[in-house]
């Protein structure tokens, strides 16, 4: 195990959000290096199901590269996990999402979850997404700050975390939560305070941030020498895409 | 009702697999239009999700410009419904996938269904669907020819055909299927001979061909002026998408 | 296609509610022929299961003739079902539920649906029939006017369908409906009207009246050659019925 | 408690069938009456849905008469359960299927169970049974002798018993069933046998005899002061229906 | 059916509370002998699941001790059913719980149900439970006094039937529970009271007491020669547990 | 990060099966130290529920004690979970069960999974233990060895691993297996040679080691700051156990 995993995280967006360099570190491990990874192709930010499909080209684009580049593991960078069963076909590494593996490390830890996110828009593709991962019985309600993404870095923070901590708890006293879940990547780094806000009123419960839980996990497959079953998601043939010049790079 | 009712049939492939004339004078009923529309990017064929995901964008670029050009209802030409929630968001007229229009008709006339395709590659993604779509309770197997799918037609038709009865014969006697859907647009036409080959053996069960029932069904939704929620599927947003040449008509 | 295509409404009660004129023409289509079947048995009106139960044999009698008569598909004219098994196995046409088609067709465009209907007295039988149908996790919940039936008529019409709207939005806010399925055929033709109120308030949600609906369905398959499957409703076999001298015309 | 219990069966068919005074006394216990009611309007026999249909008028007639005859508790005297949900919104007191208490019983004592019957053409009908009450997830198979009912007395009973026996053990053994329920009223007083034929193989699972388990549960019923749910099962009005001269009773 | 049947309820805790002698009295029945046996190793009072795991050793050697004894069926007298599964392995004769009978009988007579419990503390431990018994859809809810279990004998009777009553109808019409189901052994007999107080506003449901419900299919399952499955639950083999000086008797 | 995490596993047998020095070696990584724990009272090897339920006192004990002694998080090393629920209210740190953490891993990498294991016995604790974690839909069985637990260490290891490979083969090929599962403890260290069995004949799919996997999942939480919610899982309150003086520790 003297060798480096090396985990890469697709940025599926054009726009210049990208991970800062603490929080890079802050995901890394000893033995474990982080990419993040851009495409060349697709919205400058993800809020609908037309943004998360018009990601897809250019992911595997930049997935079948990150493959050939030595990486272990695939991230996909966004809360609606865009393209991970076509990533699947795509590369033999594991690929994994950030919302699935949520859910599925909130249903081991509690008997249902919810979604704090930021914008109301994307209510039902997190809900359609827990309930295609098998998980409709444990999903419980997903609420929004309902502030626009690009502006909420222009409010304090305070007020930020004190909806979502309020958000929070409505979601655990009224909607019967067991879990919360950070349901869009601008909140990465927030699950720690919301899980003190609620702590400091008496509810214990598990707020999971999914990039760092979901790098672990790419971690553990990785060093356990697992990846998704090729009877499941069946390797997929290169066939000569029509337009889509960026991906020119399938082809070679 | 007087006015003729446009329905447009997305074909996500830039093969040149097109419906012939006779194909959609079949498909056509007093006061329907039928339009076939191409995209101008995209994957030669689709057999796996890889080809689908590499469909959906120029399919939203043809999406929006059939909703400019008056189409009332869009048809996705495809068995594994690639892009449905996408282009849902995308247009405001109905969106009506194959795979789910075949199997919600299936269950309301069987207590089980079964697909019969072409390529054995393609099973997980029909059974996944079927899962994704509420029907994993109806689901009885899917079964395929194993044929190359440009073989086809260079087959025997009675081969072709026999073997198609065959199989839909093991997925009701061994699987335990009350009803057969075709699961590959290249078996267009053939539901006929297989339920008569099943009934020829005492087995009377529906044998469903997707593109004729999904035209019909969205003809009656628009002659009932009903389209998919927009609580379910709120209106995108369009932005720059970057590297799509292709649908550079969608910000027009 | 030059052929007419018999539709056979099967009106389940005794009592004197027929279909107009003017309601049967909106429900034709070219080369479509629609015909009210009476029944010669049967309560006055469906507020009940019992009153289901004592229609289903007035209602087999009647589908045997209409068969017998020539039509080509069976509508069931009531939203509870009734008798939808029983009348798949005495006939080989094909028969449709309002309810059932309604639901299929609401959970295809929508990720959930309810209903309004006029009694509460109904909600637990229009409920338990999603739930047997297999829709119980689309089923978001039913409100009901609370008017008798018979009075519906004696009202102003804009204060029913005002209470109808407000009862649409209300399942669609606070229950998280995507789709409104009418619960009473006394609500026939008001589907338009609830979609407007709610589209006025910025809801956009298909209202899904069920006889339209039901009987283009029976339309398409016929067109498509389609029927119930035998394996799961295996044809009866007529026995001397003891008691129902209504349904002497059964034996002949 | 010193009151007797009055426990009707309801006889749904018309057909001399009837149970032996030796089959009654077995069902008895002390301070239990048993009255077995015939029905004046049926069916010979029940062997489909429109069977059961056209029990079910006479059944609520036979209902409300022993209700105010003082039966204390229903049963419903079939497999199907025909008229189950009518009859509880018919009578206040409690109304039991032969075929949900069998498979409430039979899934609290096993993780599944499995049918065994005398006509295949039945087993469409416990399935949907099974899955209409919930039971879809325990519900291993049903298998049929596939012996005309009326003949089953004819045969020597050690044949009957045997080829019972061998069904029990295919499904226990290849489908998976952790427990038997007789599937055919014809079959009362089985399952003693079956239980041993599989105990002597080393297979020690229940096997379940509907009537006298549904008896029990009518008495356990009675001696709580429980009935079925308004809420569920909402009281019906008697309205007059037309042509079911039989059950003038209703109205008086 | 002369011999006496034997009923033992196991009183999985060390605390005094006892049943009364007419508390057991009313339990019996004509040829039951109803005996509780006590556990010498466990908890004072169970209301955790950690209470419920150090109850399991003692019930099992009370249960190996009850069934030389000549015990025909074995109740568990806690509604948290602790040891339910292991008790199944351990003997041959039927093993009861309370909360999985009550929920299957009340899944019978209505479409849902509810809890009342006396500690909030336990409202996990009956929602899970029902979820693992396959009552999830069942289930409607779970509202406590929030009364230590002991100072309930030290309020008014009145207060906690009234409280009980009102806590009852909310879960009717807030919660759509079609029945309640006794939480806690605490509250035996309260069941008549509850549904009176429901009755008198209109709202008939089944209000079920687990014991005397769970005592009675316990007779039931004896007098039909039945138990649970061994394919479910296959016989344990005894060893020697280090530690267990209390179960000593388990080896003999 | 620079402190070490301590991760417990607790061994719940007082047989004198240990871990090897290289078995904790290779479940350990930078900054991580693993500790196996032992009871001092318990069943000497855990092949049924009641030598799961005799488990679970010491466990109880032990984890206390481990949390008192910084561990921080726990992991049960045995493949039925005994326990999960109760130690989860017992402390406050992660405790990981290898059976849910296995099938959470498999779901999310394949569609349904399988295990292999060593008893046929445990069978049906396994099924039970996926469809009470939620699994149901995913799990697509479990094949065993039919070898003693303590005979496998005397086989020739490569007749062992011929034989699981070729189990695994067959849930794969014949049960529609995505994914195996390593379904016994004494497996440990199998994963990787019957990954390449399979491999070997063309069949790509993820072969599980649920201790490493759990080892893997316990870091991740610990570095997370996460653990179970106590909405689902409320503190226990400590009483005094009557019989365990082995938990004496307890009271302190």
């Amino acid at each position: 195990m003297a060798r480096t995993i090396n985990i890469t995280i697709i940025n599926p967006i054009t726009g210049n959000i990208r991970l800062s360099k603490p929080q890079i570190d802050r995901l890394c491990r000893p033995g474990v290096s982080i990419t993040e990874a851009p495409v060349t192709a697709g919205p400058p930010s993800i809020e609908s199901r037309v943004d998360g499909a018009m990601a897809v080209p250019g992911m595997i684009a930049t997935a079948l590269q990150a493959e050939r580049d030595g990486a272990h593991a695939l991230v996909i960078g966004c809360m609606s996990d865009p393209g991970l069963d076509a990533l699947r076909e795509a590369v033999a590494i594991p690929v994994i999402g950030l919302a699935q593996t949520s859910m599925a490390t909130a249903a081991t830890l509690a008997h249902s979850f919810a979604f704090v996110t930021v914008l109301n828009r994307v209510v039902p593709i997190l809900r359609d997404n827990a309930s295609q991962c098998g998980f409709e019985r444990h999903y419980a309600g997903c609420r929004a700050l309902d502030i626009p993404v690009l502006e909420i870095h222009s409010r304090a923070p305070e007020e930020v975390q004190d909806r979502l901590g309020r958000l929070s708890l409505e979601l655990v006293e009224q909607a019967g939560a067991g879990a919360i879940i950070l349901g869009c990547g601008a909140l990465l780094g927030c699950a720690d305070d919301i899980q003190e806000y609620l702590a400091a009123r008496g509810v214990l419960v598990p707020v999971i941030d999914p990039l760092p839980t979901a790098v672990a996990f790419a971690v553990t497959l990785v060093e356990q020498g697992l990846s998704h079953s090729r009877i499941s998601y069946p390797q997929f043939q290169m066939k000569p895409y029509t337009g889509y010049g960026f991906v020119g790079g399938m082809h070679g």
